[in-house]
């Protein structure tokens, strides 16, 4: 029943007077139920965000509908994403030999916890092929990463993703750095898991150098990558305590907690529509 | 100069689709500037709350504006509390012997960290007047309680509350049970930090109770005090790790930290008009 | 190579002088090699707790060298357990339809995460048949539980865990509480993981409690199992900030990260013999 | 009574065969009472850590036993220091303008928190002479920094911090850089609270840093303070979550409880002989 799908629209802009007012009442004029509406001004930049979530009126042509709030909102000077709840995202997984974050990331999936399709996990490995074929039924791709072949590489995967429809790349410690290149060719967003608490202890081995520095908290940065390593906007961190008697190999097993609880929630609020990423930081409507 | 003011309203009533949209266009036709808006549905309770910040147009006759909302959101059978930023509410301490959470809220105030005046400080014992008085230049009234003055004790808390318009007590580790009578007579909310993970250890020598029970976390709970014991609506609550290694000594000082911040939080929020109790329960718009 | 194994003991018993000197001198002077020694008085009971961790010497008869240990820390009083690292215990997992926790649980041993062999899974469910003795090739056994068939059920599990030479059980959300008989004859301590922050929220629908009561915190709790429901003594806890936003069904997410996790710190702390229960709590030498 | 005087030592030195066995029958034959023994082995450094308490036997010259003690371990090739619970350190706390960490550390003196004297509290203004000398009853000094005084405002330091017989200095969000000559002059340990997530964002303004990082976690770091700025080994560190909503502002007002606790943690840990500094990190037996 087309009538019981819900929109999500994210909007930003800039700041003025009569905003809220004005997009509530648009959905409201259209006899549409508003469930949700979120919204953040950044007064030092002057920009408004919202999330607005509503349900349209029974017999909407929900297309003809989106396409209106579009023009709308564009005309109040505001950029904006619609998605219908309807209209499942499809996901790239890419992964190396490291097997939690997949596994964990895996079984959210299955059990519900997001809504989108994996379209297909793309490895520069064969490790995972028969977890991923086999257990999660989902099409895995070996395409092998050399100094030499990395531009070829790219390319294969980037036809790949194309021809897959994929919307989303989700970095399950997947362990290539992704060419600048690369990213801004995709047009989709990468979501990528670093295993320490950005800024701090960016680039390789990040928990051997939080052991060498001798913290007592480490952590796990879910972000957005862009071309500049380790430094897109963050979605989610979480931290965990440590002290002098664990050992680098401890720090990686309480790591690998953190790792998988903050690339799920980074996923699930991505999928939900609930980030707006500006000026190499998120607003997220949680 | 008046047209600075901000209001904050609270209102909840039965859900109803177009609510969001009617608030935010009454206040745009009066010119006013939305600043902050949030709402909530309990869907379970079909009951829609919001809280909406605002600054009027400047030249508004602000006490006609606030009467005028008040009547239209009555008009959408909605429960309405209005604050306007120029106008402190008052705030009464009440405080026994125990200083560590006396002192850190008192010194939160004089660093402005609370938008309130203390109107007076009232305890049952004479520990602390020097500090109320000099350190802290606030009135200092000693009510001493013992089982057979209690109601009188109440009643002269009440009248003295009343004579300096308290519109919100805090219980700052007041070692009194307030009598049913008292608060239903007091009009104004009361805040009680409790010493424990509510509902865990609920009642006297809570980290004794956790001690013998053996928890490896420990927690307070700041709540509003109501006629059943410890069972009042929960506003923030804070936990600490412990082990076996920790006395109840032990866990009376990490326990300090947690009431002293979870108190601070508590009454910020409920002094910035963030709060809304029903049926047991907080909405916390934060 | 015979040398190459650890062994590690935990002795309990009345305090006294001179403990601390006399169970690493014992060793030492059979040339033995301290890796770890930790220990803890509860002076209230006046009861010595100690974990001792140690390499013998080359070409050491473990065997003889483990009785006689054995028989010195009797003659101190002590109660004893040793356990040698050659030595992998034999664990079986209780299971019902609910999967995060037994994929989770299976996941880190395959890993590596836990110093056990799983010997069998026991399931009063087909559901995870395929998953148990496919993806992780453990073998299942399914046996339903009824209100009219409990003791013959029971009685099943109980040969099943003795011919299987089950030492440690690890209800991985097992949805059936072990009756007082099956505890007593079952000799081998059961790891439950509780999904509250007990003691608030004992029995049934935690979660669904947590909600109604309105708590800004949810926990879960890994305990040792015994005849009082939920009363057994507490392995570690872990708790996760929720708002007025969340349903019942988030708090189910949102805990089921902290029940995965958890669970696995209690059944490693207690495979590499690091806890010690006694009066209703626990030492835990982390 | 001088035989209920507790001692403790810290031990450190090359890793070998039998030491926790010689410290402890050390102290056994002596007919001393072992309260706590904690140790810790840097495999990789191949360095042995170890902090033991004890109660001396009834009628023992207390500094005689220290003085063998301290023969004893240096002839086992350990660094050692003992500190006797009768002698209370004296502690000079430095204080610029901000109020917050200074009043908390100082009502947790009164209170008893620190086994300490404080000698006397130095102050580049003249902002907390009050609260210092009379709230408090502490000596309060005051020596104004500028770029051209600076050597000899140091100078000053020094002679008063040797008359006054210190031995620990607390920097309670003291707003001047220490020169690598005043510390390498001084002698005594610095105890500073950062008030961000070391190693993320060193130097001024850290919670501007964090800002505009777009960090979802703030932090504090309490360290001993060495000539490589904000370099020092680590004692403690905290963290609280934020969001998008939190101006700088709000990050300072959070980061403010944790900059209290997590220096309050770290002098008493140092106050209770609990940690040991080396290679630029440190070992906290908590």
């Amino acid at each position: 029943m087309e009538h019981q799908v819900t929109l999500t629209a994210l909007l930003h802009g800039p700041d003025q007077k009569g905003l809220v007012s004005k997009t509530s009442s648009w959905i409201f004029a259209c006899d549409g139920n508003i469930l949700h509406a979120d919204q953040h001004t950044d007064h030092e930049e002057g920009i408004f965000f919202q999330r607005i979530e509503w349900t349209p009126a029974p017999g909407t042509d929900i297309a003809r509908h989106m396409h209106a709030f579009q023009v709308f909102a564009q005309e109040l000077g505001m950029d904006v994403e619609i998605a219908r709840s309807d209209c499942k995202p499809r996901v790239a997984v890419f992964v190396s030999k490291i097997e939690h974050c997949f596994h964990d990331f895996m079984l959210r999936w299955k059990a519900g916890e997001f809504p989108c399709e994996i379209a297909c996990i793309i490895s520069n490995h064969e490790t995972l092929r028969h977890a991923g074929e086999v257990t999660y039924e989902v099409p895995f791709h070996c395409i092998p990463v050399t100094a030499e072949n990395k531009e070829q590489a790219e390319a294969q995967s980037l036809t790949l993703l194309k021809a897959e429809g994929v919307e989303l790349i989700v970095m399950a410690r997947y362990m290539q750095v992704l060419s600048d290149d690369f990213l801004r060719k995709v047009k989709t967003p990468v979501i990528n898991i670093h295993h320490s608490f950005l800024p701090a202890f960016k680039g390789a081995r990040p928990y051997y150098q939080a052991y060498r520095r001798g913290v007592k908290i480490i952590g796990a940065t879910a972000h957005y990558a862009t071309p500049d390593l380790d430094e897109g906007p963050i979605i989610q961190q979480a931290v965990a305590q440590v002290n002098h008697r664990h050992s680098v190999n401890d720090l990686q097993r309480k790591g690998k907690d953190l790792e998988k609880s903050v690339l799920a929630q980074a996923v699930r609020w991505h999928l939900e529509n609930r980030i707006l990423a500006y000026k190499g930081k998120t607003v997220v409507f949680d």
